[in-house]
């Protein structure tokens, strides 16, 4: 993240937060101290300055908004899942409540399409409260899918994007929108946004079965042990002869597989080529995020685009 | 709720949840099923029909995204008291899980707006979505001013305004703004939605210490228990004699209040005249709330506006 006053960034999280409840601003507070990359601001950022040639205020108040997005999505995530901690932290809802955190999420949702309304327009509100659609589809449908060996590529999609993708493609079509009334720049931003997410998507599943775990910071198969199919498995699924599918289908339907039969079906998974093939599919995303940029103006700020694009799938693969 | 096509009412709110997973459409409909009066909707159709003279179909979809709002809210509230049963059925989150519940949720916001979005505009959604926030605040400051006996006025009204006032609110203003670009019609509308919102709340109030059990359809003396300071006490909570007070607290205080504690602290709060002075406040409410619509025309739509509000202070008080 280069080029980039994350400072600045930091400071408007803090100042647009803006809430007539003191809990809400301790909360606030607790979650943005625990830090992060700030890539949804990065975005925001990047394109409208690559587009203007430089930020103005109102850049950084929708790249806030656009964070306040992703916080409000992580503390409900939280919720969903139990979480214990987050960024080495105790998650929110450890310690301030189930109940507490379900409202401080809403109240960051709702502060973000209330900044919208005054510094954004009716266009980027259909843009990203239909992300925000999307997000909780895609998270519910992960919660269905959980022990599913018959989850598909249209359902994986649907996950990916409610993960990651669409607020990623959100940020990029606010960056663009910012500074431009090109609805074709707006598309292409919005699509740059979706195919890095989904990139970096497949990433994280290829991580979970082959990173480093001093690396990724939590022990590897996850997602396996939690009955979830992921790229490298979902990518040679239909090849499986019967024998290891039925194999890994038990594994799948375990609700506490031994770390024994998890590095077995890892084992199985790369025999097939599943994490060769999902590290050149993520690749692939790649190289169409690039190409979603071919009508942008070439300069600094388009160039960091380009290399976020590549640093993602360079991330230890 | 009279002159009120109702069931097209209902037939939009089924067809504007448009999930792309279906299990949100199975549980949009199992709580929309639920029932409910449809008060939003109502109050959003009763003052654009008031203003143009009869209602287009993007009265009925906006009433239908503000009615998605409570129903959001509800879905929330739901996981932070943990309740087991809403309006006789077994709550979403006892049925589905609190996993789902939130996202369910978070997608009837994000419909919400985005409906906004597209039949709405921008002045709507900033005061939609600042009733949102307000939503959050007041009900996180409720959760936090349990058991403290030095909750405000103040206090009270962000309480009352996030649990009930600010939306009826909002569905007064969307309702004006769609036959009316007059602010001060607009401003009129949402003074008449927040008074016959705090109104309808000191009622509730009321009843809760004089109901009667068989009509409120839950047990009385529930807000004491669990110590909440609501209106009959907060009106003459100052003139308490010392050891009427420290009655009082202990009771708030108190976890697990026996009933005849309870009783007896209703019997202070009558004979300081708390829930006569309540009954009062709730009507001159009512009248603020009637004053609110002196500039819109005199037609039936008005009248029932008028006899909504008169409605609310007539139910058993």
């Amino acid at each position: 993240m280069v080029n980039f006053d994350k400072e600045k960034v930091e400071k408007t999280l803090r100042e647009y937060l803006d809430p007539s409840v003191n809990l809400i601003l301790q909360i606030g507070n607790y979650i943005l101290d625990g830090g992060g990359k700030r890539v949804r601001p990065y975005l925001v950022l990047k394109f409208s300055k690559a587009l203007r040639g430089y930020n103005e205020e109102k850049d950084y108040i929708l790249s806030a908004a656009l964070e306040y997005l992703h916080t409000a999505s992580l503390l409900h995530d939280d919720v969903v899942d139990g979480s214990e901690k987050r960024r080495g932290k105790p998650t929110v809802n450890r310690v301030f409540g189930n109940d507490t955190t379900v409202l401080v999420g809403d109240y960051m949702y709702a502060n973000a399409l209330y900044l919208f309304s005054i510094y954004g327009d009716i266009d980027m509100i259909k843009n990203v409260s239909d992300s925000v659609k999307k997000m909780a589809e895609g998270q519910l449908l992960e919660l269905k899918k959980i022990a599913d060996f018959e989850t598909s590529f249209d359902d994986y999609y649907k996950i990916v994007l409610g993960k990651t993708a669409v607020l990623f493609g959100s940020c990029c079509y606010v960056g663009t929108a910012l500074a431009s009334s090109d609805q074709n720049l707006k598309d292409m931003a919005y699509n740059y946004g979706l195919n890095i997410g989904i990139a970096f998507q497949i990433v994280d599943d290829i991580l979970d079965y082959e990173g480093k775990e001093e690396k990724v910071g939590k022990s590897l198969m996850n997602d396996l042990k939690e009955g979830k199919i992921t790229y490298p498995l979902l990518v040679i699924k239909e090849e499986l002869k019967d024998e290891d599918k039925s194999f890994i289908k038990s594994v799948i339907l375990d609700k506490n597989p031994p770390m024994e039969n998890l590095l077995k079906a890892k084992k199985i998974v790369e025999d097939y080529q599943g994490v060769e093939k999902a590290k050149e599919h993520a690749r692939d995303y790649v190289r169409k995020a690039i190409e979603n940029l071919k009508d942008f103006p070439d300069n600094k700020d388009k160039e960091d685009l380009i290399n976020l694009a590549y640093y993602i799938v360079k991330r230890d693969i």
